[in-house]
């Protein structure tokens, strides 16, 4: 047994013994801090697995690419990952690599937390000039969330407007869902993956169970397979050697263990991961953002107004009780929301070290750092919409549509 | 809980007792018979909760089409139905109706067995005039038989030319692979159909355990998918109200049993099914026919003398152990297989009468009788190798071609 097979071996009961106990539980579809309500990324690369992004690979990124880190990495958001260096290895002898990520239509807009994958893939193609494949996974919100089709596949186009908004470079990008594109070798895959895959296992990566319709089950190949380049012939043509980097959120990390065990018995490497942390809930890392309540997160189509509002009203704030307490302790930046927020999206570090200075130090008052955020967040949800009235329908077509690729492995 | 659904529910446990009791078993990958080892039709008929398929329902048939019922009508090889006075009933109201038959190639030859339904169905398709679909899992044969993709969809490509051979009309015939036609309308269908089956019940019907690959539990959807007409817009455009017509073997049962259950909740009628017997192996009805092993079977490659030979050889007599005894006493016609055999393929009624009376009678020897079948089955098996001779690949593509066929409807 490997020690990503004893990765996947925890069973369910154990993980509903735990959530009961307060240890965390993190799934693909579920996130339940410790009992202090807060995610503890220690010791999630310990129980996943995984490894620690250190500064000396930011450093390296920053070597080969000739571009400085990208906030998320010099901050720790992306904090994790698994065999990147070997990504880099490959770039450094002029090898090609492609990026795969994904989202799930589950809602009309997305969340800011939603972006933070989004935005990070978008760098990564642009600081390495690489392919890029999107899934959309509208078959996996019909069978978890009982969306109808005809709605899930609306979502999934609509949420392509946001992504292609994100800046994704058409000649390099495929942005596919998984009703329309699944067939050929797409099927082809996702059956060689199932064949290698028994319901004990999924039981024991997912927690899923003999109460669960047998398409959640079978699922996990779905998202597996686009980590293969078979999967895309029309860009990669038979070639089985171009390695995979997957940048998401940790709670993938299930899907892609699966994944990395099942790939070389496919005669494929293994995709590479490169982990971000979960973008904090206005209420704070304890809350969940959803969908159903538009009061726990900033959406893209926010106007203005409703970003004022939600971060004034909602936006969980670790400063002083009173004004006094707050000048004489300052505020806790461990609990503070706008503080959390601002390290995601704030570009300068100079100033942002400053807020948190001032701030920690009492000096800055919640009420000036959330200004700070509402400026910030209405500049980037501005031009967010500005450049997503630009993607007309002819545009989302062309991303994806199934199209040789000749220039996306040339760079 | 229906009558349906009580079927469902026997779990496997109780199958694998059956079998060690002596009592039958027939699952899709299993046919076992009871303790004499032949299997019990009438006690599958109520173990399935099946209807018989009666002699008026027969004259019915040959009433609207105007036609003599199919030998296998005739003398209860074609012996049990779902449905199918409604099916006759929406004929008769000049309503549409479609074929739905299937094949898993496993197999680089057909043998007899595995004609049986295909000849009936290309019956059905020319007397009553309608479009027909016919599956080739090769998907299935690579979860089940560990096949390699590519030996699988190899096989099915020489399948469907023994199939074509059988005399099917291209302008309503549409054959297709798994492997190259799931996706799109296929492939959302069988989500729908996935997210309406739990483990559970495919545990129940099928006897799936935790140690099966996800591949297979989440198959009998794509088995059940082309009972649906929106499966292929190509020929129903958007119409959700073409009734389906599955003919079939018993052992295919199960998978439309669950069909049924779920094509309510879908917006779609149950899709009707008529079912053939098994054709039993050359060694007696509890033999096995198997493509692993030749002498088990013949098939449609065999040489007129290997069809002599292994009819001589193998096939399983009814008749006295000496002349004397077989003088006296006659042959057993229930366990003879050249008598079997003549009953699936003589045509002319009033000759397998006389076989069966004289023979019975212990007039005819089983030398005889041996004959006479080796000369049919050389006729036979000779007329497809002639007819499967014409089929070139361009007439493979054209039944295979996903296209418009707009007279499939007509007639």
């Amino acid at each position: 047994m490997t020690a990503e097979e004893q990765q996947q071996a925890t069973p369910p009961a154990e993980e509903a013994a735990a959530a009961e106990s307060g240890e965390q539980v993190i799934t693909p579809w579920d996130v339940q801090g410790g009992a202090d309500g807060k995610v503890d990324y220690n010791k999630l690369i310990e129980q996943f697995g995984v490894s620690s992004l250190t500064q000396d690979l930011v450093q390296r990124i920053e070597r080969l690419t000739g571009r400085p880190a990208h906030p998320f990495l010099k901050r720790g958001i992306i904090f994790a990952h698994r065999d990147l260096h070997e990504i880099l290895d490959c770039y450094e002898r002029g090898e090609h690599f492609y990026l795969y990520t994904g989202r799930g239509p589950s809602s009309e807009a997305l969340h800011l937390g939603h972006l933070v994958p989004i935005m990070f893939t978008q760098w990564l193609q642009e600081v390495f000039d690489v392919p890029l494949v999107i899934q959309l996974t509208d078959d996996e919100k019909t069978l978890w969330r009982g969306l109808e089709q005809a709605e899930a596949r609306r979502l999934a186009r609509e949420n392509c407007k946001d992504i292609i908004a994100c800046g994704f470079d058409v000649n390099k990008t495929f942005i596919f869902s998984d009703f329309e594109y699944v067939g050929g070798a797409f099927y082809r895959h996702i059956i060689d993956i199932q064949r290698c895959v028994s319901m004990n296992q999924v039981r024991g990566i997912f927690g899923l169970t003999q109460d669960d319709n047998i398409g959640k089950i079978g699922f996990p190949a779905v998202q597996a397979a686009p980590s293969f380049p078979g999967v895309f012939p029309h860009i990669f043509g038979d070639r089985k050697d171009v390695r995979c980097l997957i940048p998401c959120a940790i709670d993938q990390d299930p899907y892609f263990r699966m994944t990395r065990d099942v790939a070389p018995r496919l005669g494929y490497q293994k995709p590479a991961l490169i982990e971000a942390r979960f973008f904090p809930a206005l209420q704070g890392e304890s809350g969940k953002m959803s969908a159903s309540d538009p009061n726990s997160a900033v959406f893209v189509n926010d106007s203005a107004r409703q970003i004022k509002d939600k971060i004034n009203k909602y936006a969980f704030s670790g400063g002083g009780a009173t004004l006094e307490e707050h000048r004489s302790r300052g505020a806790n930046l461990d609990i503070d929301v706008p503080w959390k927020y601002l390290n995601f999206f704030m570009e300068d570090d100079a100033k942002l070290a400053a807020i948190g200075r001032e701030y920690g130090a009492g000096r800055m008052l919640t009420g000036e750092v959330k200004a700070e955020l509402i400026a910030l967040l209405t500049d980037i949800v501005g031009r967010h919409q500005q450049a997503r009235t630009q993607v007309t329908e002819d545009i989302v077509d062309a991303f994806m549509a199934v199209r040789p690729m000749h220039s996306a492995l040339k760079r």
